[in-house]
């Protein structure tokens, strides 16, 4: 029996996230013993690259804790890539190489010796970014910390990022770095070099001209910078004199600071420098929207992509000016497409407000914070409003749950979206009043 | 200069509204006086027949305010109404009399006399209804208040259930029949008969034969009966030991009549009987997507309609199923029905999360009450959990414009999409990864 490619995924990260629950339960794991559900909500939690941590994870975990939860950070967020674009490879979106790894649309499979030229390129590319990123982040924290601290809290907090995990070793993640330039500018290269997924990086990196690129980087590459620019801003504005946040913060730079880190993080890194629990309740809400959007595809980032939010504005927009074809950048997208992220979006929604409904059968009252827990869960971002502690069993049964959807889910979707079969049997058509 | 229709009706609407707005300023409107605010919102409420009320209807309001309020009501719904049957009939889906009201494909467009015939017919079928609804009614409210008030009653209530409006004379809504056999069979009776819409109506009156029904009518049959059952479902083990709601309760006789009413009652018609504020979280959110999907076209219900949320269902679940066509009942459903219901379905949730953003800006701490608030309005549903009278001056002014899109929107978006044009320009295909 041949499993199809997502199964094989998701039975990968479950074992994963297994193995690394019995890890973190070790005593040589943590500075206290911890439970079951500690333990395994943990290393969900860093398979899947969320970062919701039930408690601080640089005072509970020993380095050697530290140290497996990193690495469940690495094997996550590398697998999910290379699954990614493996599984787009076999869709006969060949992902190719010959000198340099780029898109060929007349192959229809991959060999063997392919792949792993392909797998190669992939870790030579996670390998520079993150010496880089640890070279960096030296700067800040070997000074503070020592040669031996300081080395470690600059490759843990490296590999977090560009795996856009959100674990971060202090009790209120990033905050005490607020006004920091080096961990304002490297941490978010990281996560938004991560979360821009490996075909936009690879072509970006091999053609170096904006006509050759393909659609789809065309794409990741504008909405990208769109959904910063609108969230950088909305946030400063929302939150500029709000005294928990922005308003709290000694300087004007400080608080732009603050709101490029905060608008940056929220669609998938999961880190932050402000009391997240303090934003307004509309800045919430902004929030979730874009923590549903997410990163691009074949990227460490969750969500339902910025590529398929950007078809659904797209879409929306071709209605109201009454033309029944989507075309952007002189390339249209087809009704096909359309129907997948009508889809793909559909089951997304429905699976956040089930999982919100199930969540709140336990927990009435705080309504805002478990719909932002469970929506941070579903695009593996790891912001939360506080409440991750306050979960009883079934919630955190019910955020593990989420947060492996959130990750398998979608590729799983767009692969069977990718795979489906031509119709048999011919209806006559009819109409049906929607107005 | 020719106006498209749907830009008379929102003006029509409007008209009616700051009409109705000024008679209820008169002095003999109102027990006390009232602020040119409380007039408007109520105004606005009664025309988009939602029912959200700043007061108790029944004590700030003499007989004739709520005359007033009455007539306001059945000139929104019966507007309302006629005009989605115009449409319809203008856009090739003709409507059109011979003995019997039916559609009719082959028809391009109505005569005035044809027009007349509709809304004689409309009226009648309106008239009937409402005649009988002030019968049944007035078996609990005469005993209760004697011959006039008793008939004023009945009447209120019947014309407020028949064009889905909600509005009550009681300061706690219908609670203190949650008992009584005739309200709970009547109310339902009427809103859920004008909220099937009059295609449906009409269709199953001239053909009363499920074979010979459209599409459109069986899916809105089947439709209406499955949210029925699962909405009285789902309230009835939700809220069964809640001890504000239905463990409150005095009979499990009463328990099983207020979950069938909060069941029913929910998708658009807006009256309760028990306290809508006490439901748990869980509960507000399945409220809140009831409340999304509201009633039937060319009916008294607001929402992106039963229809729509069908073809969503259905076009979500052909993609798991692998099919490329939408086929139910043995009829298919175009990918163009399909567009629309995704544009349709983008908008709408677009609308509610940005009122629901704006809102909050003012209000911040009670979110879930707020985005029920705002969904209540959109659906114009008129449901609220206490929320209503907290409201500043922009709040009321977001909540107005919500009754107000939620109302005219939907069959102007209906319009606007039945009448787009053809393509004229090709564009190369290209795909979007989107998983
Ligand atoms: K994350
Ligand atoms: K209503």
């Amino acid at each position: 029996m041949r499993l199809p490619p997502p199964a094989i995924l998701a039975g990968l990260y479950a074992v994963l996230i297994i193995l690394g629950g019995i890890l973190l339960m070790l005593p040589a794991a943590t500075a206290m013993p911890i439970t079951w559900s500690d333990a395994m909500f943990t290393a969900a939690s860093a398979v899947t690259v969320t970062g919701l941590v039930i408690s601080d994870t640089g005072s509970q975990f020993t380095h050697f804790g530290q140290g497996v939860i990193m690495v469940l950070i690495q094997l996550g967020g590398l697998g999910l890539m290379t699954f990614a674009v493996l599984l787009l490879s076999m869709l006969g979106l060949p992902v190719t190489i010959s000198q340099r790894i780029f898109l060929r649309e007349d192959l229809n499979q991959t060999s063997i010796s392919d792949l792993l030229v392909l797998v190669r390129g992939i870790l030579k590319t996670v390998l520079a970014c993150e010496l880089l990123g640890v070279a960096l982040l030296s700067g800040v924290f070997v000074p503070e910390f020592g040669w031996g601290e300081g080395l470690w809290q600059a490759l843990f907090h490296t590999v977090s990022a560009f795996n856009n995990a959100g674990f971060a070793l202090f009790p209120d993640s990033l905050s005490r770095y607020v006004g920091n330039p080096i961990v304002n500018l490297t941490i978010p290269a990281l996560f938004i070099f991560g979360g821009l997924g490996f075909i936009v990086v690879t072509e970006a990196y091999g053609k170096r001209s904006w006509r050759a690129f393909s659609l789809h980087t065309k794409l990741m590459l504008v909405g990208t910078l769109a959904l910063i620019v609108w969230s950088v801003l909305t946030f400063a504005v929302l939150e500029w004199s709000n005294p928990a946040t922005l308003g709290g913060l000694a300087s004007t730079g400080d608080r732009l600071w603050a709101s490029w880190f905060q608008g940056v993080t929220t669609r998938t890194a999961g880190f932050n420098t402000v009391d997240i629990g303090s934003i307004h309740d509309n800045t919430s809400l902004m929030f979730m929207s874009l923590m549903v959007i997410g990163g691009g595809s074949t990227s460490t980032a969750g969500g339902i992509k910025v590529t398929t939010f950007i078809v659904l504005l797209l879409a929306t927009v071709a209605f109201f000016r009454r033309s029944q074809q989507l075309h952007v950048f002189g390339r249209s997208i087809g009704a096909e497409e359309v129907m997948k992220v009508l889809a793909l979006t559909m089951v997304s929604l429905m699976t956040v407000l089930v999982a919100i409904f199930l969540v709140t059968l336990s927990h009435d009252g705080d309504f805002l914070d478990f719909a932002f827990e469970v929506t941070s869960a579903f695009g593996t971002v790891g912001l939360s409003r506080g409440t991750t502690g306050d979960l009883d069993g079934f919630g955190r049964a019910v955020i593990i749950a989420v947060m492996f959807l959130g990750r398998v889910g979608p590729l799983t979707l767009g692969f069977f979206l990718a795979t489906r079969s031509k119709p048999r049997v011919g209806y006559a058509p009819s109409k049906v009043y929607l107005g």
